[in-house]
């Protein structure tokens, strides 16, 4: 398997259209303790004279809180022969799951940051939080409101810096 | 020159490799004034379920009054024959300085908003902005707050929706 770093142009037709289908954002406290989330958002480019993925986490979720604690998160891209594995970390918690025994899935340690990839999947972004901002409802629209927040659970927006991506371009 | 719609995927890599040059966004206020403004950053992908293009304009910034003022702003990716106009763009004020005039760039109508493109780009982003939050110096890491903001200026990050986006592939 190839897993050559590679530029963020190359990868970002990939990760852009697997968003529909869900990818994959791993997290892990300071103790190790690790967790899966199935995402379908994410913002690529640069800010603050960086390369960011950023990626959006409601505060009352498992991974704000491991984020929380280490400030670092990757994003790993499936392939097409994990569906039943993505639709499981979309589904449960990890506070009351392991999700890496659940589906099987492999971690593997990254080359940059303490939290692990899944080695199952085509390709990896190592990210380590440069920043973080809050969506607040007084400064979202009346659409976005009611359409992501019925429920008043806002999301932790987490810049993370790109400190390497690496896999198979796909 | 072709000016289709375009989809995300084809246009990231020409508009990530352009950041390092300078893009030029666009904004206006509601009495029609308008402004032009260099970024060397911005975030593409996926957020509240919708496409979009996230832009950073500090708050002292006229671009910030205008866009405050309609909620929505153009991306306008240039070729390599402006390169003046967008150092004069990134160097002035526009309340100031009328940049449309002084760089003799043309202010086209936009499809879907009411704020111009500049017809001499190669490709074009149409945003509505649905969301915004706010950069704060507690949720910032020490490099960044050193690199960018030396003196206290903190962006807004709008969170704009991407209505259109068409020209060349480049």
């Amino acid at each position: 398997m190839k897993k050559d770093e590679l530029s963020l142009s190359d990868v970002f037709k990939c990760t852009y259209d697997k968003f529909d289908n869900g990818v994959l954002l791993v997290s892990a406290g300071s103790d190790g303790r690790k967790n899966i989330m199935t995402i379908g958002w994410g913002l690529i480019g640069i800010l603050w004279r960086e390369p960011v993925f950023m990626v959006a986490v409601r505060d009352s979720r498992y991974t704000h809180e491991l984020i929380e604690e280490t400030n670092e998160f990757t994003v790993n891209i499936p392939g097409d022969d994990i569906g039943e594995a993505i639709k499981l970390c979309g589904s449960v918690s990890g506070r009351d799951h392991d999700k890496f025994k659940e589906t099987s899935l492999t971690a593997v340690a990254g080359k940059n940051v303490q939290v692990p990839i899944i080695s199952e999947c085509l390709l990896h972004f190592e990210c380590k939080v440069i920043g973080k901002t809050q969506a607040t409802p007084e400064k979202l629209s009346e659409e976005v409101l009611q359409s992501c927040y019925p429920r008043d659970d806002f999301h932790t927006l987490y810049y993370g810096k790109i400190l390497s991506v690496y896999g198979e371009e796909c």
